[in-house]
């Protein structure tokens, strides 16, 4: 009984510690670079010894994986969620409007920003960090859009024989201009609200104009 | 007359040793990273005394930011020509089509791939290096295909009323397929052309379906 309540009380705690590592690795990652970061660091700064660190997480390279997933899902997720809502749509351009701001305000959020940085400074090295980042991703926004383009096709919504392509073109033209942009000139300070909806519109623009219903 | 020989025996064997530093650095940079770089390996690599190379470069941020400068701007002064070239277009198309694929071929070059990712890596910490990429590279592209693209308009070969944004698109659309995904992926080995091309023709119809003249 005594070991027992040890051990429920064991857990949570060492849910804390798990939590209190990964949020101290975060922050020295992005500020540090993946090379320029030392366990030693994380552990100090989490304020646990380094072997706690070691017990969570076996290596460097799989705690920094784990902040890539966590950091991408949580983004990915909610873009993923709103894929889902235009398969009934009844107003594509509204609704692919909402869509694209949404989508675009959660991929600009600075420490997403931070972590792409350093994941495609990396990827030359560990090509596997990126490609959690893509696949988790951008990877699986486009794989949901296919699917619901090819829905809204049969609809008679859209006009399209690539669902795929059709979807790579519709994330980019909403993303690529400030994305890219933020990626080679360091930027991190949020865009202001109004420059972000305007890109996404004018992106769902082009998209129709292609692949929109005659 | 004896030390004016000299003297133009000398500005070559200075321009050799230049190259052979800018030569050295790229490869060092491109494998070890930024911050992993030392300004003796450079030296040694290229076979000059470390003086030498704080003679021709004041500091390693200078000799990196000359690499990316030269680098970019070898590809960018040839896509600069290909865009000048469109402003006589007879077949808007076809024109735009050729473009594309010389323009992605060009980017999509493993050498330029590598040092966009170091950029961007390094970009938070160096944003200068990053803009000069970003200048000298897109940014430099965009606005000539947008002073082009607003003589099309004139011409009535293209309809628009933001020519800054109609380039925008025109080279994401082209290029963030493959781009963003070599990025992420660390993919450098050059994609087979026919896959590159068919980017860019799909690019291209995508922006006449939207730009195009009805």
């Amino acid at each position: 009984m005594a070991a027992e309540a040890q051990e429920l009380k064991a857990e949570p705690r060492s849910a804390r510690k798990r939590r209190a590592i990964v949020e101290a690795a975060t922050a020295v990652f992005l500020r540090n670079g993946y090379l320029g970061t030392s366990m030693d660091e994380i552990a100090a700064l989490a304020g646990v010894s380094k072997q706690t660190v070691y017990k969570h997480f076996a290596d460097k390279k799989r705690l920094f994986s784990e902040i890539v997933s966590s950091t991408v899902d949580e983004v990915s997720e909610a873009v993923h969620n709103e894929v889902l809502k235009l398969e009934d749509s009844g107003d594509l351009k509204a609704d692919l409007g909402d869509l694209a701001r949404r989508q675009l305000a959660a991929v600009m959020q600075p420490r997403l920003l931070q972590l792409r940085r350093l994941v495609i400074g990396e990827a030359g090295r560990f090509p596997e960090l990126g490609r959690v980042f893509y696949e988790r991703g951008p990877g699986r926004t486009v794989s949901a859009l296919a699917t619901i383009f090819e829905r809204l096709r049969a609809r008679g919504m859209l006009v399209l024989d690539d669902p795929l392509l059709a979807a790579h073109h519709f994330n980019w033209l909403i993303m690529s201009i400030p994305l890219n942009e933020a990626m080679l000139l360091g930027h991190d300070a949020p865009l202001a609200r109004a420059d972000l909806d305007r890109y996404a519109d004018a992106g769902v623009g082009v998209f129709l104009a292609a692949y929109g219903r005659r």
